[in-house]
């Protein structure tokens, strides 16, 4: 999964792999003075199609599911989600090591457990719950909905979700992105020698599982996963007992106060967002938590005090033209304020990158786009020979990537207008042309830097075919449903080239790796929206203050609007508020990129810092004790916090995202929690106790 | 402390120090092989007088103040007072050993800090805090109250704590236990050489701790013990702003479902009750969860099904002659059925043991009541000789115990009167003629067995006395306070022949320990009066369902009401109940005497099993968690458990302890908490709602 906060940005910054990663290459360097692949020499390489096997892809099914819930839930809950490679490696290792132990007992075990096969399992899964991330159900598609709509506004532009239509519309857009960049892998993973950080990272994870003591390790941290699984499971299904009305249960804990509470500033025991605090490196924590400081904690009671002065009193508090306004639209300028920077950087070192690349074709290892491994100087040429000989083994030729990508474009310009009518073909034509050149873009960056922009595309699409559009032919639709179409194809391509990288780290043939993207995809078209379709089905969404806010569907849809409208719904002083924003956003990431090493890791990330404007720093507590609890841990013993740090935060979120299962199965067959578990003040609970006749 | 149950028993089985024990005799026999005062050899034994400190004395006073409050919560809330021996002989080490560290340092040091001194810190903090127990000011003394009075069938006959009388009572009527076993210290503990187990091990732990491997280990116990401490107080202070009225907060979770709620199946969140469920045996607490289903799970739902039948259908839950009668009469039933058993069975021993002593002049080391110590052969000549010396070395003379004894008796004659004008001065004068005898009874009783009796020698003192009186002399009045006139004789003296063991163990000198006696019980006698006035005015005590219920406060009442008046007041068919559930606890008790030792381990106490009959299971379900923790613990790291368990549990019971001294000063201050933290079924809270208008 290579995307965070529902945004673009991702994998460097906020990647946990970071510290994984560092762990990791700790460990690489230990064998990796003579040479990774020399460990695996008498390991015979199955060919693409034994890689391809029925238990992998059904471990895939199995895994990807699970991840949908867990990524479908964090999409509708804050929209923050974190790399879950880690965890998707961990269990995938672990599932199919069983089964292999197991059926090796029986003697029915015919194929041993290969690190190409767990590569194919590991590119099947995220390729399937990316989509439920870029299928848009936190952010695009569900802002279409008629729930979104009523907090905008524009409340007569809506398409309700439907899951006939969202799964003709993920099949149609989701290939592309995977036909339009695999001609150009021999030139990004060879020639270039791009790092992808991510698809390293999970390079380095496979090897070591496969490797007698990193087997060990993994079995262990399996272990551990499964423990905090378990407990965060049963701790989920408790919660649930006390939840009976709104407002109930311990999610609306006022562990600081009744006043904290009502600025959103109290724990609320999620075990999701605990896990994703351990993951999540400091910085990020602690730019959430600031956010939610400066917005709720400042910000809003100020503007508050102007109640009946910039903006009408008698509006209600998640009126769009009072306070509310403020939270969408500040939260809003900081995120593009954010992407453009990020937008431009990262063009401008893709620029760079390539015009260096072109002016030197033989690529020297002191040059900074060059690949890690390269670094181990002497032996790296056994590696290195190995790796490329079996990469460009097997080929996928150019006409099929072409011709697929020109019949699958055509396909989707034929049925997309009959889904959206708003969407004209001619819009979609236009989109498709671009597409390539803004794909390569993506997956040239995201090697470059670990940075999927793909919402910053989707952004882009939004502002440009709504504005093409206009109010009054449904451009904010039309806006929704281009980026969408943008978001996938630029998302995918990125996420294909990792596992590229990936595959060409674990000697897994590029073809596997297609056939495993284009099967988890596949898979992802269809899971994805029946798991959205689940929570759509069992619980409220979107409303605020409630268990799934969906924040980011809000957001989508008012950029839509002020791409259509302009800035004639802002309520006042906003606009004011929000150039404010959208330039300290672009300062502080200026700061950071200009100040020295040591204080650029101290200077938060405006994109963090985004998200609690509209939600509140609830989650941003989670998320610091998570941070809090790594820390005491690291404390304690590093090098335990290091190898079990990251199974346990998967653990917990792991655990908590699969009981939305049967929560749901709950919701849906009308079974409801039996108690409340309210919190009062003492005033109000006096009242209520007369009221009862105690 | 040498109580459990605020009943008698005690020691032996309740005893914790039965595994720590265990622990220490380990420890002991790695060093006993070579005797442990050759440990010891070279350390000089201060003289009596230097034993006794000023440090000491500041330190016990302390820790008085911290056992008192722990002992008067636990009196108020259930009775259950585990042996807190561990964390007396703990925390003065750690305060005392802290206290010379830096004194070391800086140089004023004058002192070393010796293991007699930590004697005579153990002895003070035993009979301050023992105080709060013999005071009864859970039992027969808070039983005189109206608030008490109310909840029983005789309201007139009360009589309202007060600070002035309370103090000048216990000064009267506490010291006499002591005078009267003086004299037969040599007799008890050299020649009889009594086991007095607890006495022993807690000389074991104060001997190991002033060895260097023991004060180690005792160091790292102490930081365990601080660090639960903080938390089990941090809890406590939590929990306290979320419980803004009645049936609010943690205390009222209903973590097993409202149903199991209404019948007192919860978890309380109560640390102390977690921790004690930690340091009593297994047993005790499968007792008490045993007793809470056998009562609460069937017993009381089934006799509420004959409402309107077997007793009055409008009378409320709480009334003596409705549903609270089954519940108060059977749980005395058990308890005197128990008693009795128990009484007669320690009595036997000790007219057996007596006269075997009387025929057997010289004491072989095969006979069943010699020391430990004795055990092991060769070397212990050398230290049963070195403790003979020391011990025999400071008299304490015959006259001056005798006289003490009788000029006490005669002051408590001439005052008692006047505080209780029921109390005729020939009741006091026969009390006083009998007391020795069966202060000496209870002293052998508990050296034999570990059992302290105390409380069956003031149910005696209850019936005999309130009988005599008869209800229209107020019998009920004077019933209680014989009985806290005789329960502070019999426990005093056999609290002191316990320290008497300890300071022969130690080399303490007999005048310490009787001197640290004195000073510890006349700070008892202030500091446990002005706890409990704290308690009364900051909480609302002996409310059935409140925080503080007293339950044997209402047990001790009805008990003189029996004593009075007869079985006339109990409620219909109560009587045969109560019939039953007595020969039962005579007849589990004479199984578990008869049964081979591997069965009798898993029967269960009756006396623990009386307990939830009148409160419910909750604090039974904390019992069985700390034990579940424990359990768990040793399966996980046994030797880790043993040392640390009690140190774990002591935090936690001391931690809430002490907090409950902030939470009455802010009750005191009329401080309220802010937040009620509710729990309502889904349609009271749909209502609710509604009400709020929400």
């Amino acid at each position: 999964m290579n995307q965070n906060w529902g945004e673009d940005k991702a994998e460097k910054v906020y990647d946990p792999e970071d510290r994984n990663h560092n762990h990791d290459n700790g460990k690489l360097k230990d064998v990796g003075e003579l040479s990774v692949e020399r460990l695996f020499e008498d390991q015979e390489v199955p060919s693409w199609r034994k890689q391809l096997t029925v238990r992998a892809f059904v471990v895939s099914f199995v895994l990807s599911i699970l991840f949908c819930f867990i990524v479908m839930k964090l999409n509708l809950t804050t929209g923050i989600i974190p790399s879950l490679n880690v965890s998707a490696g961990l269990l995938g290792f672990f599932f199919v090591n069983t089964w292999t132990k197991l059926l090796g007992k029986s003697g029915l075990l015919k194929q041993p457990f290969t690190r190409q096969e767990n590569t194919v399992i590991q590119t099947c899964v995220v390729a399937s719950s990316g989509i439920a991330f870029s299928g848009g159900f936190g952010s695009y598609l569900f802002g279409m909905s008629e729930d979104i709509a009523k907090q905008s506004s524009n409340t007569h532009d809506f398409k309700n979700p439907s899951l006939v239509w969202m799964i003709g519309f993920l099949f149609v857009v989701s290939f592309l992105g995977l036909f339009s960049v695999v001609p150009l892998r021999k030139i990004m993973v060879i020639d270039f020698k791009l790092t992808y950080p991510s698809g390293t990272a999970t390079a380095l994870l496979i090897n070591s599982f496969h490797t007698p003591k990193g087997a060990k390790l993994a079995k262990k941290q399996g272990r551990e996963l499964g423990k905090f699984f378990t407990f965060s499971f049963l701790w989920g299904f408790f919660q649930w007992f006390y939840t009976a009305g709104d407002d109930c249960g311990f999610a609306s804990f006022p562990s600081l106060g009744l006043k904290a509470y009502k600025y959103k500033f109290y724990f609320d025991f999620s075990a999701t967002y605990v896990g994703v605090g351990m993951i999540c490196p400091y910085i990020i924590n602690i730019s959430v938590l600031l956010g939610g400081i400066l917005s709720w904690g400042l910000m809003w009671p100020l503007i508050e005090k102007r109640k009946g002065d910039w903006y009408s009193a008698k509006l209600s508090d998640s009126n769009l033209h009072g306070i509310q306004g403020y939270r969408v639209f500040t939260a809003i300028a900081m995120i593009l304020g954010d992407g453009l920077y990020n937008f431009l950087k990262v063009l401008g070192r893709t620029i760079i990158g390539l015009s260096y690349q072109f002016k030197h074709k033989d690529v020297s290892s002191d040059h900074p786009t060059a690949d890690h491994s390269s670094q181990v100087n002497s032996e790296v040429s056994y590696d290195d020979s190995r790796r490329t000989q079996l990469f460009l083994k097997d080929q996928i030729p150019a006409w099929f990537a072409i011709g697929g990508y020109v019949a699958i474009a055509a396909i989707s310009i034929a049925i997309l207008p009959h889904i959206f009518h708003q969407l004209k073909w001619y819009y979609i034509l236009v989109i498709y042309i671009f597409a390539p050149t803004l794909a390569f873009c993506n997956a040239y960056g995201c090697g470059l830097t670990d940075w999927s922009l793909a919402s910053t595309y989707g952004k882009l699409a939004i502002f440009t075919i709504g504005a093409w559009a206009g109010a009054s032919h449904g451009g904010v639709l039309a806006g929704l449903a281009a980026c969408g179409v943008m978001m996938n194809i630029v998302s995918t391509a990125s996420d294909l080239m990792q596992d590229f990288k990936t595959g060409y780290l674990t000697l897994a043939s590029p073809r596997s790796m297609f056939v495993s993207q284009v099967i988890g995809t596949a898979m992802g078209c269809v899971i994805s929206p029946c798991v959205f379709w689940l929570f759509y089905k069992a619980f409220e969404l979107g409303v605020p203050g409630s268990q799934y806010p969906a924040p980011y569907a809000v957001v989508y849809r008012n950029m839509a609007l002020l791409g259509v409208d302009g800035f004639s719904s802002l309520p006042h002083n906003c606009l004011k508020l929000c150039y404010g924003v959208f330039a300290a956003a672009i300062l502080i990431n200026l700061i950071r990129d200009l100040v020295d090493k040591r204080w650029a890791r101290f200077i938060p990330f405006p994109m963090a810092m985004a998200i609690p404007f509209y939600l509140g720093s609830y989650f941003a507590i989670d998320m610091c004790l998570g941070s809090l609890i790594l820390f005491v841990w690291e404390k304690i013993n590093k090098a335990k916090a290091n190898a079990f740090g990251p199974a346990v935060a998967s653990g917990l979120i792991c655990g908590d995202g699969i009981w939305t299962l049967p929560a749901s199965i709950l919701a849906l067959a009308g079974v409801k929690p039996p108690i409340c578990m309210k919190f009062l003040s003492r005033g109000r609970n006096a009242k209520v106790d007369k009221f009862l006749g105690n």
